[in-house]
């Protein structure tokens, strides 16, 4: 194992006090000398900067700057204390907002976290105290912080395919396959269809009609797998047949809805022709995923034993990020990247754990509010003006409910399952959380979504997602109790 | 202890297979429903979107868009393509070159690290092959990995005062206390003495005589604690009376350094008028977070116990930022901040421990070596072009060496050690390394260095710090062997 540098150097820092005094290498006599050493310095240094400060001021050389001299940057300074004081505020209010919603409302904490990201936007904080906003996060700082939640989003979602299990997929029957699919292809035909009736009004800058209707279709699709488990825990189902099938599920629709949208965005941001390249080039990308880095980091994983190293860590931090530029050069998002590495990262007995301890409190807590944030930013719930506007964010929550609600409850009673249980397993699907929001400002990046309409989808996935805890206690207890 | 969301959450994934499959909740007659749900799910599919597709092309609402639309941001998705590889390819090459450093040249692994950076420079790759640089490190992404870089100095100086041991400098002799500080006089005298000479050729455009002056000593006076410690350990020295006076002369330079800096950088950003301004508020600054934060800090972890949850390093990440961004605002850099509530945080058995644990390892595999890259980047070694600038860069390196190497020689043999001892401290204390070079971008930063004198100073920071092994093993053998 090769030691680590830093760890070591910095740890050490704590070891001397214990060992015997250093003064064994000096003489006795230390106190009078150090006195008169003192006086010396003191002397010598005030004697030297008199005589310096005489000497000056001498110019000068500004007509021998290069080009290459950077700006003063006193704006940057400031802008560095705002990014600092930003990313400190959004770290402590998620958290405290968190809490607020586990402890007093019942709610997983993650949708605190989103919520508080609402409340630091523009529609609540900046309506209530214009002036503390533009302070807090003022317009200018946005795409520096936007690296930071791009790169958050990037970590987490590589976590998230780390900790895919491929079993839920192999295990599946039949059965949960097609209750999946069939939760996946309700909503989506029914967001197409409300594509014809929201697209004049709603749809984005570069959004073509085939374009908008299909990336309608694949977010009113999307269920949060990480929020679903959470609330699976949180109401003790996880190891029941439903929490079973319910997480089966999630994870089919997780598979197909990333696949669906990466085929959205590589043909939205194509030209028309282009469209064929760029699946290509994203099939090219799995296929040298899977027949290139796989086996190779298997191989390595096989190797490895006893903690991580740092070197260890740089390479898949290394591999990690090329993923995420690939994807991202290849005109889909970053994030396919990550995730598609973390679902190929070796099945190791320990490797996945000890990424996961470094990296996931950093990330849950530093960066992915910061995303939440940015979209809170990015979320002008005063653009959703008039009554009109307000029937159609109604329109579509009902629609997205309808769909994917709808869609889960009746297949899953068409293959068989009790309405009790169809429909609960409806209601656990119907959640959409983190999920939806990145699905979202992929839209609202590609120019698909307008802003007015982004805040309503927004709105959408709070909603759905916030009323599947208590709906859910109305319709299924588990049995034991 | 609170539940933690999203680890609960991801690591769930992994229960269900184990549980009784979920077919339970499903009629036994799963395959043949299920074919025929497809058979319906695919003709529905189809019949719908070609009737949606029917209706389009519908025109898109752009007379309604609101000003706040995001503009299309192609060039956004290429620019975080672009970071993402800067950020891939500088973290492995970091590490790979750091590995060199260590197995075959016996230098500190950070001394490869800083290495890497250059060479991903302008200086190097971008003299090689200007494309690959450009293509790597385009200047439009800078402003981008800074925020990168700079949150990654921010947390790694936290570390860095985490790990600060105030028994080094309670527990030090006035012996060595004057030899500290003689280390710190006589380089900053000669350094100040030099600025009478390079200051019309090389001072950058912010620079008044007397902050150049100052800043040039504060450079020259630096010492490398992290690097220091590590060659330590390699030459099994730590242990040694050598070793501890060393460490505790570097702990002391180090935290005489900062506060020269900090009074530097406060004078030279302020206006003529406000240097006492500023100077006030970081003791002010430094009051609140020795009588306020640091007795409540110590209060809550008290009364903390058990593994450090997510809610916990929330509060750390975020009064960290605060004190961060307090310090960047006031006018000082941010790294003061996090520096100084690194040194103030309690002294828990456990809880620096896993704070070090879930940070380190990012912040030093993935943040750190951005922070060499963009060093290396605005190094322009071309700069240093004619033979009179080499030979002032010679002349740095000779005065750096001369001030630090001698400074602390003469103190110690003065204070009464032998002679080899005495130069072995000398030669140890001439370290720089990594801390130099967050001086030297500071001074960048505000304009006082010219980026040709940022180069020679880079250089010198190399020079003095590579040469402190071999020096160091031809002077002093530990008496063990």
């Amino acid at each position: 194992m090769v030691p680590d540098d830093l760890s070591t150097t910095i740890r050490m820092t704590q070891i001397p006090p214990a060992e015997p005094a250093p003064t064994t290498l000096l003489a006795q006599s230390g106190r009078p000398r150090a006195v008169f050493a003192y006086a010396l310095m003191i002397a010598a240094t005030v004697a030297t900067l008199t005589w310096i400060r005489g000497l000056g001021p001498i110019t000068a050389p500004h007509t021998l700057l290069s080009p290459a001299t950077p700006p003063p940057s006193a704006a940057n300074h400031h802008e560095l204390a705002h990014v600092l004081l930003a990313l400190s505020v959004v770290s402590i209010a998620a958290r405290a907002v968190g809490l607020l919603f586990q402890n007093f409302l019942r709610q997983p904490r993650v949708m605190g976290e989103i919520t508080a990201g609402l409340l630091l936007g523009p529609s609540l904080l900046g309506a209530a105290s214009p002036e503390l906003y533009h302070f807090l996060m003022p317009d200018a700082i946005a795409p520096l912080l936007g690296v930071v939640a791009k790169l958050g989003v990037v970590l987490f979602m590589f976590l998230v395919g780390l900790e895919f299990d491929g079993r839920l997929l192999r295990g599946s029957s039949h059965a949960t396959v097609a209750i999946s699919h069939a939760s996946i292809v309700f909503p989506f035909l029914l967001g197409a269809s409300l594509a014809l009736w929201i697209f004049p009004r709603y749809a984005g800058p570069n959004a073509d009609f085939t374009i908008f209707a299909l990336f309608l279709g694949v977010a009113m699709s999307v269920t949060a797998f990480p929020v679903l488990a959470r609330i699976l825990t949180d109401q003790q189902l996880s190891h029941t047949p439903l929490g079973a099938t319910a997480l089966a599920c999630a994870a089919i629709d997780d598979v197909t809805a990333w696949c669906l949208l990466a085929f959205v965005s590589s043909v939205a941001k194509a030209q028309p022709g282009d469209a064929a390249r760029t699946v290509g080039l994203v099939i090219g990308f799995l296929v040298v995923l899977w027949i290139v880095v796989r086996p190779l980091a298997e191989k390595l994983a096989a190797r490895h034993a006893g903690p991580l190293t740092q070197s260890g860590l740089a390479l898949v931090f290394g591999v990690l990020l090329l993923c995420a530029a690939a994807t991202e050069a290849i005109g889909i998002h970053a994030l396919f990247g990550a995730f598609a590495f973390g679902v190929a990262f070796p099945r190791h007995p320990t490797l996945g754990e000890q990424i996961r301890e470094r990296l996931e409190d950093t990330v849950v807590v530093l960066f992915l509010p910061v995303f939440f944030a940015l979209t809170g930013m990015r979320t002008r719930i005063g653009l959703v003006a008039t009554a009109g506007d307000w029937a159609v964010c109604a329109l579509i929550i009902v629609v997205a409910t309808a769909g994917k609600f709808g869609g889960s409850t009746l297949a899953g009673r068409f293959m068989g399952m009790r309405w009790r249980d169809a429909s609960a397993l409806g209601i656990l699907m119907n959640t959409r959380g983190l999920m939806e929001l990145i699905v979202l400002n992929v839209g609202l990046d590609m120019g698909v979504l307008s802003p007015t309409l982004f805040a309503m989808m927004v709105l959408m996935a709070l909603v759905t997602t916030v009323l599947t805890t208590p709906v859910l206690q109305l319709v299924w207890r588990p049995s034991k109790t």
